[in-house]
């Protein structure tokens, strides 16, 4: 199926424990459209560079399907470039520049070859770019997800519980919830966070899985315990990406078939970690993919007769 | 099957964001002994009380089927006592009193009447004296598992090294792991500490649930989303005594079952966190466990055909 991919396409700079990656492409949509292409989906990106973004780069997008009619390429500014310094316990980091060049005008067009998509995917951008985006769309599409952050609530949050009322599945991680329900339990966070518009919710922990709240029930999907996390930076976005295109590509919104979702989110965030930027989801392949769920199904199985 | 828990029998006196608990019954082998009595075990308890110990609290174990040979009380000393206020995210807590009383000599004597047990539970204390009742110990027991904390690593690290060598599995949290490996990675530090003796290694994880790494493999074990942590105190020893009670009252120390006594262990423990103290543990019934076992299964259940 097809969906849309709104979001950054951007340079990152990243040092890690592990070392500096040097300027690198990064971006939330780039992430997405990786994670979805992998599944066989056709996405259309809906992003803004400029014209220091490296062509090949759109080129590598285009040979896994993914059409960037929709990237718009300013011919006189630079891209939105973010440098970070990530802490010894890989979870936490600082931002050491934030350029957003590009980023600070961006008013997304939706091009009329993207219309009639049943999956809409929001990346993390102002609540007031992701709303303009529903808005143009002339059909509904059957499943909109946003994703978000804490800079957000703290500085958009009218725009945020605007757009809120309009999508059908908000993903943030644990500390955003905290935030945004005022509730430090995540079971109340979930509650009241339903009340606001979404009908499921799915609160990433990192290496701690991910919990999906839908129809007063709830799935806790496990993060894969990894050797190393190497590179964190993309992941969230690159869990979205996997979430969406796999409802996209099996066109089925049943909360069964979002906890496999998520489960194929986590097992693409896994590969993410493990190398700098986009370079692990650039080589895996879909084999590599179904490996890697395999090891999900075995982390979490077990059989017990509670007659025991 | 009959297990022998070790461990202190206290007094606890608890503040919380949600009240104060007053001065309560607490103690690793107390928690221990009504996780592991609830799945239907002999459970020979191994303590040491004073003076001012309630003697219904005694019989209330006895009543449960607890023996209580190996409990000393001694005439002339208090019991344990420790107080504490949790702070707001009930994950971390400080520790406003301590007195050590009759523990600060505790030297356990083995009763012949507890010789020949399968099953050997060393609640968290000194090292030395985990180790002073392996040896007493004239067959060896099928299973060992020990307990431990961060503050014998800091005060008793050799002692605590020597003891690992004569145990089958440890139970630590996932900070301890960190300390006693000095690998931030979970996956590197249970492959360091499973060198250093035990063949089976859980890392609890709190809220955030528990691992198992064993025989090469790994089993994620998910914590229950509680509505409120009320009274965390106990929880780790009551996972404990489920997990050992599990595997003592099927007979099998196979890496299939001690993933079920992982998740019948976390069941225990959320039941344990609803109310201060034992309060929730005396009230269950095995019906209770059993749905919210049924509760553990539904969270972590979802099936994928890779092929799609």
């Amino acid at each position: 199926m097809s969906l849309i991919s709104l979001g950054s396409m951007a340079f990152d700079e990243l040092e890690t424990p592990f070392g500096q990656s040097g300027k690198i492409i990064g971006g939330a949509a780039t992430y997405i459209a990786y994670a979805a292409s992998i599944l066989g989906n056709n996405v259309k990106q809906l992003s803004i560079v400029g014209y220091d973004f490296p062509l090949e780069e759109i080129e590598s997008l285009n040979k896994r399907g993914v059409e960037t009619e929709g990237v718009e390429i300013v011919k006189d500014r630079k891209s939105f470039y973010w440098k970070g310094r990530y802490h010894l316990d890989m979870n936490t980091r600082d931002s050491l520049a934030t350029e957003l060049n590009v980023l600070g005008d961006f008013n997304p067009v939706v091009p009329e070859s993207y219309q009639g998509v049943d999956f809409l995917m929001l990346g993390n951008l102002h609540p007031m770019t992701q709303k303009s985006v529903i808005r143009q769309m002339k059909s509904r599409p059957k499943l909109i997800v946003l994703d978000t952050m804490n800079f957000w609530m703290d500085t958009a949050l009218d725009e945020l519980t605007d757009v809120l009322k309009m999508v059908d599945v908000l993903v943030i991680n644990d500390s955003e919830a905290r935030q945004l329900s005022n509730e430090y339990s995540l079971v109340k966070a979930a509650r009241k966070i339903l009340r606001m518009g979404p009908t499921s919710l799915i609160i990433k922990k990192g290496e701690n899985g991910a919990l999906l709240f839908s129809e007063g029930k709830v799935f806790f999907a496990p993060a894969l315990p990894l050797d190393e996390v190497f590179d964190p930076t993309g992941a969230g976005d690159t869990f979205a990406g996997g979430f969406i295109g796999y409802l996209a590509k099996t066109n089925d919104i049943t909360f069964d078939n979002m906890k496999r979702a998520i489960i194929v989110g986590s097992a693409l965030a896994s590969f993410c970690c493990e190398k700098f930027g986009t370079e692990r989801m650039k080589e895996i392949k879909i084999e590599d993919l179904h490996e890697r769920i395999n090891e999900f199904v075995e982390l979490v199985d077990f059989k017990i007769d509670i007659k025991n």
